[in-house]
C-alpha cells in the first residue's frame, strides 16, 4: 500500500499532519533526501563541506536563493516549511525540538541543502536479489562514527558516519558494482570487513539506529552515510540549523533511476 | 622497451623466430588473447561453453569459418598459425607437443577461438595506483582449481580456475568498480577473503603460475581465469586441439580501452 502512494500524495498527506513517522517504504522508486537548512552566512562553509566529501554528503538539491522555500527541482509545489514528517531544531549545536511543520521558524536569509540518502540504492540492491537485514527484520539501519575524517571546510569537520549492511561476499561485489552507479546516494562502500579497521570497537553497539544480525559466512559492509553532516553540524554549532528527524525525509518527485549514472 | 613495441612488430618478431617467449608486459595498451584451435565438430560445443561461462571464458573473437588463419579482427596481417609465441598441441585431451609455429599441423576443418585476458585489466588497475604482486614480484600470477563448476555445454564441464590478486579493502572496492567495466577480460572478482570457500585448500599453493607474498592486511581476491577451458578440454578429450602455451598470448591491435563498457 504504502510503496504505491505517489510523491505527491505523501507530501499531501504530510503536509496536511496525515502523515508523521518515517517515510521507509514510501512511495517506492522515487528519491527521498536529507534535509540541512542553514543561516546564508553558515550556507558556503557548509556547500563546500559537501563539494569536499561527495561520499556522505551527496548534494542533489538547494534552495535557488536565501529565503526560498519552495524547492521546485525536488518536485511539484514542494513547500520544505511543511512537507517533511518531523524536523530537528538546532541552537548553537544542541538539538532544541522536534516540530512537524517549521513554517514559524522560517527565517529570509535560511538556505535549503537536499542529501541524497540511502533509500534509493536499497531499492535496486533488493531488486537484484540482495537482502538488506535492517529491511528484513524491520529496523533501522545500523549506524556507527568511524575515525575516517572528513575533509574539513571553513568551520565544518568531522569524521565519517558509516550505515552498515552484512551480506556473503557475491553480494559484496554485486553490491559495489550497483552502487557505483548512484554517486549521488553515497555510491560504493567505503569499507567491508574488520570494523575496527575504521575505528568502531563493537559492531553490535551502533552509535544511531540498531543493530542487525550479521549470520555466519556474512561480512559488515560500510556505506558513507547521510548522518555524517549532522556530527559535523554538531561540532561547528552553529547559533540556528534545522535538519530532517532520521528516517523522516522529504520525498520528491525523482524517480531513483534518474540518479544512476548508467 | 618491451612496453613500446606495436603489436605488429611484436607479432612480426613472433613470425620470424625471434620472440619466443611469454608476451606480458609487451605492447601495452592492446588486448593479448588466450588461444583456443578445436575441429569443426567440437567448436559448436566450445562456442556454447564460453556463452554460459562468459566470465572465465569471455569470446572475443573467432575464425569466420573453418580453415580460415587469418584473423583479421584482431589484427594487421594475423595469422594464427604463427603469430602465438607457443603452442600446445593436445592429443585426446593429454598435451603431447610444445611447439613455435603449427603451420605443419594446421587442417581445414579447425576453428579458432580468442579468449579476453587479465593482461587487460591489469594496465588499468596500475595507472590507479594499486600494486599488482605478480608484476611486482616479477612472477607468473597465482592461479588456483575451485569448486566453482561451470555451467556444462556438450562434451564440456569442469570447475573454474581463478587468478588471484592481493591487496588491502580500500584496493578491493576500487579494483571490482574498474574490472566492472571490462566485462570482456573476466570482470569483476569473483570471489575475495576466504579461500576454503571456493575449494582452495592452501593458499600458498598454487595449482598452476607462482605463488605471491600476501602482506598482513591484505586479502586474496579471485578472478575467473582463462586456464578455465584447457582444463575442460582436458576433461572433454577432443581428439586434437591447440592453444597457447600460458603467457604466450596473441597480442592483437585492439585497444584495452576498446573493451571499456564505460
Amino acid at each position: 500500500m504504502k510503496e504505491a502512494l505517489s510523491p505527491q500524495n505523501i507530501r499531501n498527506n504530510i503536509r496536511h499532519g496525515k502523515h508523521d513517522g518515517n517515510t521507509s517504504g514510501y512511495a517506492n522508486g522515487f528519491v527521498q533526501g536529507n534535509i540541512v537548512i542553514l543561516p546564508k552566512e553558515w550556507a558556503n562553509d557548509f556547500l563546500l563541506f559537501c563539494q569536499r566529501n561527495p561520499k556522505p554528503c551527496p548534494l542533489i538539491g538547494m534552495s535557488s536563493e536565501p529565503g526560498d522555500f519552495l524547492l521546485t527541482e525536488m518536485g511539484q509545489d514542494v513547500d520544505i516549511r511543511s512537507d517533511v514528517p518531523q524536523y530537528r531544531i538546532f541552537k548553537d549545536g544542541l538539538l532544541t525540538e522536534e516540530v512537524k511543520d517549521i513554517t514559524t521558524y522560517w527565517r529570509d536569509d535560511l538556505v535549503t541543502f537536499v542529501l541524497g540518502c540511502s533509500f534509493s540504492f536499497e531499492e535496486p540492491l533488493i531488486a537484484d536479489g540482495i537482502e538488506i537485514r535492517n529491511i528484513t527484520e524491520n529496523k533501522n539501519v545500523p549506524m556507527y562514527k568511524t575515525n575516517i575524517a572528513c575533509k574539513s571546510a571553513g568551520r565544518f569537520s568531522g569524521n565519517m558516519v558509516v550505515s552498515m549492511r552484512p551480506m556473503v561476499v557475491a553480494d559484496v561485489i554485486r553490491a559495489i558494482q550497483i552502487c557505483t552507479r548512484f554517486p549521488s546516494v553515497h555510491g560504493a562502500p567505503v569499507h567491508f570487513g574488520a570494523p575496527e579497521e575504521i575505528g568502531i570497537e563493537n559492531i553490535n553497539v551502533t552509535d544511531f539506529g540498531d543493530s542487525v544480525t550479521i549470520k555466519p559466512g556474512e561480512i559488515p559492509v560500510f556505506w558513507a552515510c547521510g548522518v555524517t553532516p549532522q556530527v559535523a553540524l554538531e561540532q561547528a554549532k552553529p547559533p540556528f540549523c534545522i535538519t530532517h528527524s532520521p528516517g523522516c525525509m522529504l520525498v520528491t518527485d525523482i524517480p531513483n533511476s534518474k540518479l544512476s549514472i548508467m
